[in-house]
This record gives C-alpha cells, structure tokens and sequence, in this order.
C-alpha cells in the first residue's frame, strides 16, 4: 500500500509512520517529491493496520494496492469456477434459466408454475418462503410450509431449488429443504447469516446489496467462501440509483468485472433490476450477451393475484418465449441455454 | 390511491378495474380524461392490493396518497415523542450527546474514554461489542465481554450505554448489559432482527441504511412499533452517494424531513457520516442547527490504536471543544445540551 | 392531475384551489377520504400552474398523471422514428456503428482509424474536435481543423461523421462540415445549444447527462424537436451511481423504457458507459441483445498515445472482433449490423 | 503518481513504463512486491500522461497523488480568499444573505421582493432574467428586460445583484447590469460559459453541479480562474441522491471540505437544497453552523402566483425570520449576518 503524508508533514511525523510501518512488518520504500512525501508498504496489509496508519498524525491517506478479498479473487484461482447445483452447473457453456414465483403461495400455485417453467426450459425452480417485506403488514411467507411445497415441486418436476433465508436460525431447516440458500440484497453484509451459510454445505446464491459496490459485494462472498463454503453464485439485480422509471438499475457491466476480478460465476435478476415485466425479457438478453451464468427471473401464472411482485412477474408463456429468446443471444456468443439443442 | 390507466385501456379492463377496486373494498371515484382514465379508489390499502392491481391488465401504475407507515406517522400521533433512555430524554428540549469509541477493545480503553466523554459533557456512552465488518479477517468485536465492560464503564461514570445487536440471538443477551440497543445501518432491512428488538423492552436507536429512502427508514421503524416498542429514536448517518471526498454524505434535511412526518426523534451521526475527524465537529454543529435530537460521535483516546474506525474518531480534547461548540448553537436555536448550564 | 391536499387543509383552502384550477381551465372531480382530499384536474397543465398549485396553501403535493414531453413521446407518434443520417438509417432493422478517436489529433491518425474502423464493418466515423475536458489544461481539441480532417476522412472512406458542438455559436460551422451534431452529456440540459441545433438541418445525436432520468432526457429531446429539428437520436452512455469499478453504470434497461415511452432510437455507448476497454466489447453486445438501435464506441490504432480516453479506447483488431461479435448477436434478436451479410 | 501494474505484467512492460515516465520527465521508484509491482513517479503530471500510461499495456491503475486543481486549490494560496462584490464581502466573519424570487417577473414584484428583503437583513438581490428550465414550454425568463428591472431594484434599495447567464454571448450584457454573475448547476460544465465569465471582470457564483464532485467542482473554478477572473465564491446546492423526500440532498459536508481544499468562499442554497420552503428555514442555519460564508434563499411576495419554483420560496416574514435565527447561529459560532448588530 501507499501513505500519502500531508504537505505540511514534519520530518518526525514521516519517521513515526515508518517506524509503525516497519513495527507492522511492512518494507519500506520512501519516496520525496516535491509537494507530497509518499512511501511504500510491501506487506501484509489489514483493514485494522490501514484505519490506525490512516489516523496517525501527518497522514493525509492510505492507497491500498492489493484487493482485500483473496478466496474470492481471481489471483487466488486462476480458473473460473464451475458450481454445481444438485445438477445443475453455473459458469461453464450452459446458461441456466432459474425461475419461479416471488412467493410460494399455495400448492396448487407453486406445483402450477415449476410445471409451466420446467415445461418451458427452466433448469431451477424459485420460490420464497421466508420474505423480508418494507412493511410489516404484507405478507411474510408460508415459512416451512413453504419449503415442504417447494420440495414436493421439486419431486414433480425433478427442479433443484433455491430460496431465501433470512434468518441464521432457520439456515439448518433451509438446507433440509432446498438445493441452493438464496442470500438476498437486504442481507448481503448481515454477515451472522454469512457466516451460518458458510458453515454449511449447500451452495449459495448471494445477491448484491442495493446500495454495495462489487468489492463490498466480494467481500460478502469471502465471509462465505472463509467460513469454509467455496460454491457461491453472485447475482447482480439492480442497484438504487436516482432513475425513476425503473425500480432499480440493473448493472450489467458488473458481469465483465465480475468476470475479471473474481472467479466466481455471476447471473442476473432482470425482474427486481428492472421492476416491470416488459422490461424483463429485453435485460435478460442483454445479460446472457454480457456473459452471464445464469438468469433469474420471477413467473408466475396470474400476476394480478400474486401476493408479492406481480407487476415484475412474468406469465408463463411470455417466459417460454423469454427462454427461447435467450437460447438465440447464447447460441450468438458460444454457449447455449437449453442443455439438449 | 389513484390507479392510473394506460392509454389504450379498453372499457373492459377499466371496469374490471373498477370491480376489482369494489371487492377490495374501495369507494371509487372515475375521472376521464382526453388521454388517460384515472380512478381515484378511498379504502384501506395494502401492498399487496397495490401490487396485483399495478399487476392488472390496463393499469398503468397506482399512485398511492397515504403513506405506507402508521404508527411511526404524525398523523397517528400530533405530538412529538420523548424516548427515556434510563433518565436521558430525546426529543425534548436538551440535546444528548452520545460519545463514546467505535469498538470496546480493552477494560481501560472503554474507562478511560467513558470518563474523559462524561467529563466533557456526554450523557451517554456508545461502543460496539458485536462489530458487522466489511472484512472476515476485519476485528469483529469483544462480544459478551465487551457487554461487561461496557456495564463496568457505566457503573464508573453513570452514563447509560447504546451497543450494536446484529444477531437476532443476542437480543436477550445486550438487553441485559445495555440501556439501549442500536441496529445498524447494515441491519435496517433485517426484519427478523427489528421483530426480535420490537420484542424486547429497551429503547432502540434505528440507523437509517446506506441507501434507505426516509420512507423506507420509517417502515423500519414501523416493524419495531409494531411489534410493541414504540421507544425508536431514529438515527441520520449518511447516504450513499457518488462523491468521494466524505465517506457518506450525511443527509441533514432528513431532520426537518422527519420531524414533519413522524413523531419519533432523530438524531446525527457526524463520524459515520463524513468518515473525517476534521469534518465532525462543523456537521455536529450544522445537525444541532438543523434541529437535530442528538448527536453520536466516535471519540477514542488514540485514534492510531483504535482496532476500528480510527480515522473518523476525536480525540476526548476535540470532543470537549465539540461539545462546547455544539452547546452554543443548541442555545441560538431555543435548546440546550448542557442541562445544568 | 391529481392535487393532495394536507390532511389538516382547511374546507376554504379546498374551495380555494378548485377555484384556481377552474381559472385555470380544468375539469374538477373532488374526492374526500378520511386521512386525505384529493382533487383531480382535468385538462392543459403547465409546469407553472403545478409549481402555483404546489405553493398554495393546504396543497400536500400534486401528482402529474401525463408525461410532460409532446412531440417526443410515444403517444404523440405511435410507430418508431426512423432518422437518416447521409444514407445511414437509425431505428430500423440495422444496427448502424459509429466509431472512432475520442479527438481528431492530426490528418494522420484520424484517416488511419476511418479506414480501419470502416474495413472493420463501421457505418459512421465518430472524432472530437471540440473538446469539453474536465481539466483547463487538458487537450481541447483541435477546433476547425478538426472538422477539416474529419471531412478528409470521410471524402476517403464515404463515413458519414458526427461531432461534437459545445458552443451555440459554432453550430453553423459544425453543420457545414457534419453530418450530425453531438450534444454531450455535459450539455445535454444547455438549452441555449439545443435550441440553436433544434433550428438547424443536420440530425442530433443526443447523450444522457450524467445525472439526468430519463424523464430529463426526453425534455431534452423535446427542446430540440419543439425547436423545429425532429431528427434526434438518443445515446445511453452511463450514469453517475456510487460504484466505482467502472467510470460509469450503463443503464441498458434506459433501451426498452425509451422504447416504450418514446417513438425516438436510442443507441448505447459502451466505452464512456464502462470507461474501460476490457469492458467495452461484452456492453456492446449487451446492448444489441437489448434492443439498442446502434452502438458508438471510440477506436483508436494506438490507445497508449491518444490524447484523450486512452484507457477506454478498442484497437482497430479488437473493435474489428466486437463488430462481428454484434452481428451474431444482432441475427439473435431479429436484426443485423452487416447491410449485406 | 504511483503506477500499479498488473499481476501479470511482464518485465518488458515494466521497463516500457519506466522508460515512458522518464520521457514524461518523471523521477522514476520501482517498487517489487509479492503479488504486485508498483512505479512511483514524481513530476509533473497532465490528464493526458496520466490516460496515456493507463492505456499501456501492463498498467492496471493510476494512482494520482497531487490533486489536479492548483489556483483553486489550498495549496496554492494558504489564506481564505476575501470576494468582494460591491462592497458585500464573502469569506469573511460576516454570513451574507443573498435573496430574491427565482425569476424577475415584472417591475412591481421584483421591487416589492427587494424593498422585503433588505428590510430584512438580505444584503443582496438575486433574480432571474435568463432561465434554464427543464421544459421548452416553461416561462423563460424576461431577458434583457429583466435586467433593467433588477438594476431598477437595486437603485431602489442599493442592493447588489446576482443573476444568472447561460449563455456565452449574454455574458457581456449580464455584466453591463449585473454585481456577480451566476453560474447555475446545470451550466456547471459548460466550459465556454467558464472560459467566458473568466475573461470577464465581476465575481462569479459558481453552483455546484447536480452529480459534480467536490473536485470537478474545483475544476470548473480553476476554469474560470485560469481565464483570468480570481473572484469565484462556490455554492452548494444539493446534489442527486435517490432520495425523493427532497427535490435534492443538500451536502452540508461540503462546506468544511472546500475549506480544507481551497481557499474560495463557499455559500449554500437550501431553497434548491430541499426544493420545499419548510425545510429552508432549518438548512440555512444549519449552512451557517458547519460554517457556511454565505446564504442563498429564494423569496417571493406571493409563492401560490410565482412564475417558477413557488413551492421553495420563503414569503417576507417567513424570511426575515429565517434571517433573525441565522444571525443567532451565527453568533454561536463566532461570525455575523447583520453587519450592525
């Protein structure tokens, strides 16, 4: 890393903070112009050494050179990583097209749709039981009732499934059920229920805060990954910005980054980044062009009766044609969405 | 609420519309325009009406006229709430000021600081013993030992302590040790959390999140009042934002804001909010002015020691004077934050 | 549009502003619920009466129900615009690219990157000669001579060329030598500069402000086209948001919103979008995938000496790639980049 | 500057660099570490060295150290600069209120708004003649007649005037009448406009632009200092955030930053700020409290018949309130608003 000291900084002030650096293990590479003294750190950097070089006096700022996350970067592992899913594998040719509604709502409604989307291509079924709303009187979810309807799709259909846990209490029930936790944008720095999920042994799908920058959203990763649980899926959907006439900005740009910083696969949301479900089908293209692994979207087969998110859910054969649609833009760049064609 | 048509709407689907709005239980209102139908709809709304009717063929979009919060509203209660910390008041005519170091590190750390911030006029003590860090490898706090070190630094000084629960587990466990609990602005959409201190019986301050609408911040607040304990005493902390120089931008209209929307009391955090130790002393004075209900600060006694947040925490003689200054504009504007003076 | 009296509005303040918006013109349909009086107003409103009604005493807000743009919106002209630039068509079947320098540095580099961008699949040349810099001592362009060397370059290659004008008084020069005039981010709300454009001949290429919804771009739009110029393409070319991996978020989901609420193209610009190479030829398909009408990236033959956006400019090999990579993805969704393949 | 290369960087590409850093001039500082290699460079740096090593193969960032302003920067000039516009002195320990209504609408309300604010304490006049407003539709101001009418006020009253110019080839006529040119935030940018109030001989009011960081903010000073034209006083005027309780969020933090980077005055306009005249009254006070050199408010006799931006003006009394706290706070932290008091 690189201390900038102020311009006004004493000889003294300089030395003090080489002499931390080298008390912190650090070799040192002073270095004089003629407005600003800058010196160099070669080392072992810590959040904890930055804030305290940071705070002493004389120091104007610290430039870390390094990332802070390893497990999750791509010095770490050269090699994209390849997650399997019950089946179903993020980040190598196949794109697979994850979808279902936003909650489970009934038996009839949750067995209705994963027919209808494993029907139209679907390689995952999604589904919440456990919903973190805005408000507290909507509805919260069926709880484990939900997840006992999610497995009994799951034996209709032979879909894997993901669904949210936003509980650390509730990470071992989760597990009994699905096939994926899903970890969602309000949680992505609760880092108790990092952690719990990476004590455990089903992948994980984690999705990017609302506000997070992609290094926040790696360093989420690596509470999971240093926890002990390496199969972790990023899924970008959205970020808050000032536009109105979306409900988020879906960043697809955080794919090629994604796709440089880390190894990890990364697939989009294009129904919470764009809250419209005209707007779905045309970002769940883009997404697939911008080299995503994967795409996650909400179906549903009434959207005017769903509990939760209709307005961003798809019916059923609007979401056939999304997937064949997608199969087209991954045949244009080299992979391919359906498995057998 | 207003649902607004599309253009094209046919007749059917405004009665449909319309028929839907009635079995909700909605007195409707229709308006036709030249080019858009509008249907003002009076009921009781929720947000899952408001979603299946955006979700209806022919709407456009709804337009909502109440806000979504009740209980932390003005419109549920006139007047403004004082929120008793263990004998310290918000929202009333003296202006508290919490202090106090971002972590508790050691027995003599936390002593030291609580004297040397009661000296200087603190009424409350902060420090985190459960700390939520960007990093895994990041200092994540004393946990219980910190409870008891906190406790220690009360009994020495007489100051009531505020510390950080991030788990829902550990509600019991702070709420024994502290006077107050503080849900960070990682954990705002932590619903599981918010019910489990809606639970409990000890005031809460409520961070407002790093890219919360002040709507959002009151449904937050709404989750705890809801649950039963109506003692929320807001906290501004900054927003994201795309500039770089400050570590947030600390968003002081949402004191105004809230004070016309909602009953509750808000206070500032100038340290989390600019991330500088020289900008905190200018932005506590600037939320005293704006009518702040408090100011929480960072103060360590050697901030190139602190294991967390060094660079944005005062020194106790910077605090003195902070407190000094902050005690004259409480006075320009008809308050007070010295309440023997 | 809708007026939301306060809750405590007095029934004088209500009879008040019915009153108001029957001098005004309107149709008035009154609804009392219990919290709240909404009025809805039929008829001609105008930024002014809304900014009247707003100040009027016992107005809440007032809630617009139709977009503010005429001649730009989709309501106004139902099937798309197809715009002419010399023979180059945007908001058709094909998928017109526009590349070239960021700046136009002498006759030799701007002739070398036309003919390369142009044997590469180009159909327009793109080149700054005048240049809006952040910095006042940053290169500014080459002015008139710029324009001459783009003319040069297009008599070799039969490039139709679009530049930029930042100054209303060179928008004649510019038209003599263009054939479409730039408005930059920076000036996408210099109405001044619009205006003149809106009275010239030559088609616009008119960027998104950096800041500015999409609800701004399309006023901006409206200017040029009320102005008497209804040959506007919009450019997406990234917002301003709080991430920092790249120098801007491309808001992609901008495509299908302009093309549902506006009859105008809409093309995307991947290098300023991403600010950096690597990312440019992924955004670029993204874009295509989305529905985007063209794409404009800046191609330089050697990035390492241009005197200007280096870091985000393609090779001519890589650009050369990226065109037929468009292509493939361009046949996916229905269309082609290649007039004749 | 620090150039950090790749991980990957090859020993050629290295030495590449270092060659062109010292073509540039640089002195060159190898740096070898475990995972990285980092060059530092001491010299003077351009934008364009700086994009020109970006672009270089092997180069993963550039690291400025120095800031890239320099007459506008603290550095340059250690003491605070003292701007004088008619006598009316900014940056010192006297707060000046600026005040007036939005738009010059006719001789009688711009007279009557300037008799109300003096007598209130207002110690100069603003109002529009030329106005950048958001619809084509929208009153654009009075133009050269407007500036009669102001220059007729300030007869009447002696109170200096600030107005706006948007366009270049006004800025000659704006000076004939006007004390202090206005640059507005959307013009912030406008570097012809910059270039040209720089040739000019009166101050300039330089607002903030609505997604400007504090240091193209900077930039746009050394724009117009570099011209020529020393006396700029900056202005903050809230920035775009994604909050919508406020038209923008006023970034009070702005305040004590420009006073550590630069030596110019700073102001703050809580009437744009906050876009609602309820909130105004706080913002000032607390503009002055961080330590603000200046207010800027928009007043109007009658809000509800104002020809633009009704909702965000004070009325007189309501002002000369504002203008009494002001001055309390003031006193808190040692300066003034009346003069004589």
């Amino acid at each position: 890393m690189i201390v900038v000291m102020r311009p006004n900084a004493t000889e003294e002030q300089i030395q003090l903070v080489i002499k931390r650096l080298k008390d912190f293990g650090f070799d040192v590479h002073l270095s004089r112009g003629v407005e600003r003294t800058v010196i160099g750190a070669i080392g072992e950097k810590t959040a904890q050494k930055i804030q305290q070089l940071e705070a002493t006096e004389g120091v104007e700022r610290i430039v870390p050179i390094l990332q802070p996350y390893k497990l999750a970067g791509r010095e770490f592992k050269k090699e994209r990583s390849l997650i399997d899913v019950s089946g179903v594998v993020f980040g190598g040719t196949t794109v697979p097209i994850i979808a279902g509604p936003c909650s489970v709502e009934s038996e009839k409604q949750i067995i209705e749709t994963a027919v209808a989307v494993k029907e139209a291509g679907a390689s995952m079924l999604r589904g919440g039981a456990f919903k973190p709303r805005t408000s507290p009187y909507a509805f919260q979810g069926l709880a484990e009732e939900g997840l006992r309807l999610l497995a009994k799709a799951r034996a209709e259909t032979g879909l894997p499934i993901v669904t949210e846990v936003v509980n650390p209490r509730d990470v071992a029930l989760v597990e009994e059920y699905a096939d994926m936790f899903q970890i969602g944008t309000r949680n992505m720095q609760n880092y108790t229920l990092l952690t719990e999920v990476g004590k455990a042994k089903k992948p994980v799908l984690l999705k990017r805060g609302l506000a997070a920058t992609i290094n926040e959203w790696l360093m989420a990763a690596e509470y999971i990954i240093s926890a002990g649980n390496p199969n972790v899926v990023l899924c970008e959907r959205g970020i808050r910005t000032f536009e109105t006439e979306t409900r988020n900005t879906l960043d697809l740009s955080a794919v090629p980054v994604i796709h440089e910083l880390s190894h990890l696969p990364v697939i989009v949301d294009p129904s919470h980044g764009t809250g419209k479900w005209q707007y779905v089908t045309p970002m769940a293209k883009a997404g697939v062009a911008a080299g995503a692994d994967g795409v996650i979207v909400e179906v549903h087969p009434r959207p005017d009766e769903a509990l939760s998110d209709g307005p961003q859910s798809l019916k059923p054969d609007a979401f056939a044609k999304m997937v064949e649609e997608c199969h087209k833009v991954a045949l244009a760049v080299g992979r391919r969405v359906f498995v057998d064609r």
